[in-house]
């Protein structure tokens, strides 16, 4: 039992003074008091901390912690065509092990407890999650544009999704990944959506991250890619969208019919020169909004507190409104708003009896986060999660305790992916 | 002497592996190697740090710490006339006092070196500068609305730059401060301009910071604000002009000539949903351009390494372009920039034999850091100033060790900035 915290409760993060948060079996047993007549097992501490609900990052791909740094400040074409695809061309099983292990070791020490993943040699991704503790959706990264290769790939993608789906004690869920729109011709995404009516799966895309996307979308079918989509039937599966940059008033409304999640990327769609997504009307719609780190190629840090940072400053200019994308609703985005978008939602996101016991800690010692006028206001505009998060807890068990891994070990971690980042480049 | 550090040199912070760094008197007297025959007192291992010039922090308010996150996601007239300035009319020099030590606690743990400060009881800042062995540059806000005031206003402004100009072995320097042209009537504005002609003064001051103080200033004058204080006089003096967010073309030619220096504030303008400076078309006229956190209350955080990542990050979506401030160029703007712009550019903001010996260091051992493929960009879209920074050196003297401060009792100012920040509000 975590005792005398200043708890966020509920969907809202109400922040409850002096308050205990009861763990039984992996699941929050009481918030506020402990159950009548219930002995806690252990009695831990969390005087002068936030215990909130674990980050949830909803879009990255991990293992891309090996390329970060390489090939900052390039024009899209040139940093992909030169940089990450000969990169990634390399890529081994090897490779995506240990990057995946450096990418949860940045979540766990910046807050992340659940993660949703798009990539390649996934079993290696979902290897690196059951060893690690931590929760996430996987998804293979299918694309379609090689006629040779299609079938299998898109075979392979389901055979991943359900070997894993329910993994790891539950902490793995699993979706179909195609890439994106331009990456999947119309036939194939009709197969992807297709297979995913028969799994009862759910989709996790790239789409309208850039301008030129929409244009040429709009060149070839006279539509924009969601409505095009749309047509296609993927929104008949449920859809995890990530980006979203481009989006215009049609398709808001054609994803909130949908009940679709967008995975806003802030940091990700400043320094790739994307652009600012409409989230303020995405809100206003009511379509579901979670927070994403994308690849750290594209960022270059995985602490989820930066984009929830930026998802509060970038709006407000987008709309010239000082009102817009307020603390709190930044911060729901990277909890709730995450859960939800990840098909997650009855079980993680909040600390409400009944759901599973994803929560971390913050000291509130920390000069930036004195005086302690509010803390939602700290949290979003102050706070640093690596600074600032002493422990993380997924499914009830401490995965960070104290600023120290109990699962993980964290210096090798970074010296075998120190080794294989080398092995990629030059 | 710090020995086989990754030294970041010159103006250009060119990396030098496995560097040494020899200081004396308080001064840089080698890079590379040691003089020969020179003997160090201490030798301080460097290897897996990176060594680098401390930050310059050419904007802020420092004791608006106290303010902290008081009255956040406000309209900006709402947020000055129901938050800030009524808890304002309660500050004493005991607040400014302990507010500017947290502001330093906070700016030496994520690596400033020397800020640039604007505010009220300035003795008082002056004597936590004195006391803390940070470098500052101060200015007495001036306010010249009220004309029973301006004389006596003015005069103290003057006094206090002609007093402590130099003081603290040389780690202040003072300036006049008038607060903005919107708040300094133009008569006003001469007597300072005068004033500082005859004190051989520079100027601190606010300048095009929002849409509506341009267009009152045109309604008002037919001009910008820049041309019509061009016609006051005031680019006669040298000036730091803070945030610039609606410079026009025009403006951007006269700052040039005139030699002014931007302190370019990205975070605290897109929390008040200023907007963003042209800081790419201010850059390529060659103005100079520092960062500024602003004070904590529009931040909300002192880390300039946020700064130098919003610059790197946000002019790429305001120009559409991935190459738009690369991280190198973000990186010199916290350092030489900040230093030019504040007028030590023969002084501080480099690694360079003859400059004063104010530098940090950094570790790389951070799984955030890894892998090790481009320190300036781990420095800019990685590097976190509170999780990252280990060591700070002012004029050859060490205020941060190993993450411990030498001088200043960081408890006891979090306690008595929390007791007097309580007592400003509510």
């Amino acid at each position: 039992m975590l005792e005398h915290g200043l708890v966020l409760t509920g969907p809202e993060l109400v922040p409850m003074v002096d308050a205990d948060v009861a763990v039984e079996d992996g699941i929050i047993a009481a918030v506020g008091s402990p159950p009548a007549g219930w002995t806690p097992d252990e009695r831990i501490e969390a005087a002068g901390k936030i215990v909130m609900p674990g980050l949830v990052n909803a879009h990255t791909h991990a293992a891309m912690t090996l390329f970060r740094g390489y090939g900052d400040d390039l024009p899209l074409q040139e940093w992909l065509s030169q940089r990450i695809w000969p990169a990634e061309a390399k890529l081994t099983a090897e490779h995506v092990y240990w990057g995946s292990l450096l990418a949860i070791v940045e979540m766990l020490r910046s807050g992340t407890t659940t993660f949703a993943d798009m990539y390649f040699f996934m079993e290696e991704v979902a290897r690196a999650v059951e060893e690690a503790g931590i929760r996430a959706v996987l998804a293979r990264g299918l694309i379609g544009l090689d006629p040779a290769k299609t079938e299998k790939d898109l075979a392979a993608g389901v055979e991943f999704a359900r070997a894993y789906r329910g993994a790891a004690g539950g902490r793995i869920t699993t979706m179909l990944g195609p890439h994106a729109p331009y990456t999947c011709p119309d036939g194939f995404l009709r197969e992807v959506v297709a297979a995913a009516a028969e799994e009862d799966l759910a989709l996790h895309i790239h789409v309208s991250e850039t301008r030129r996307e929409n244009e040429e979308m709009r060149a070839r079918t006279g539509k924009t890619p969601v409505a095009h989509l749309a047509e296609l039937g993927v929104f008949s599966r449920p859809v995890l969208l990530a980006h979203g940059v481009w989006l215009e008033e049609g398709d808001i409304a054609v994803l909130a019919r949908h009940r679709v999640g967008v995975a806003h990327c802030p940091g990700s769609n400043l320094k790739l020169a994307s652009g600012i997504a409409p989230i303020s009307a995405l809100h206003k719609a009511g379509v579901t909004v979670g927070l994403g780190t994308d690849g750290a190629a594209s960022n270059n840090n995985l602490d989820l507190f930066r984009e929830v940072r930026l998802a509060a400053l970038i709006h407000k200019v987008r709309e010239e409104d000082a009102t817009a994308i307020p603390a709190g609703l930044a911060l729901r985005f990277a909890t709730v708003g995450g859960a939800a978008s990840l098909g997650l939602a009855e079980k993680i996101g909040q600390i409400t009896p009944g759901f599973r016991a994803d929560l971390i800690m913050l000291s509130l010692h920390r000069p930036h986060l004195v005086p302690g006028h509010d803390p939602i206001s700290h949290l979003v505009y102050a706070a640093e999660g690596f600074a600032d998060v002493t422990d993380v807890m997924v499914d009830g068990e401490f995965l960070l305790r104290d600023g120290r891994f109990t699962r993980l070990d964290e210096e090798r971690i970074m010296r075998e992916a120190e080794r294989l980042g080398r092995s990629l480049v030059g």
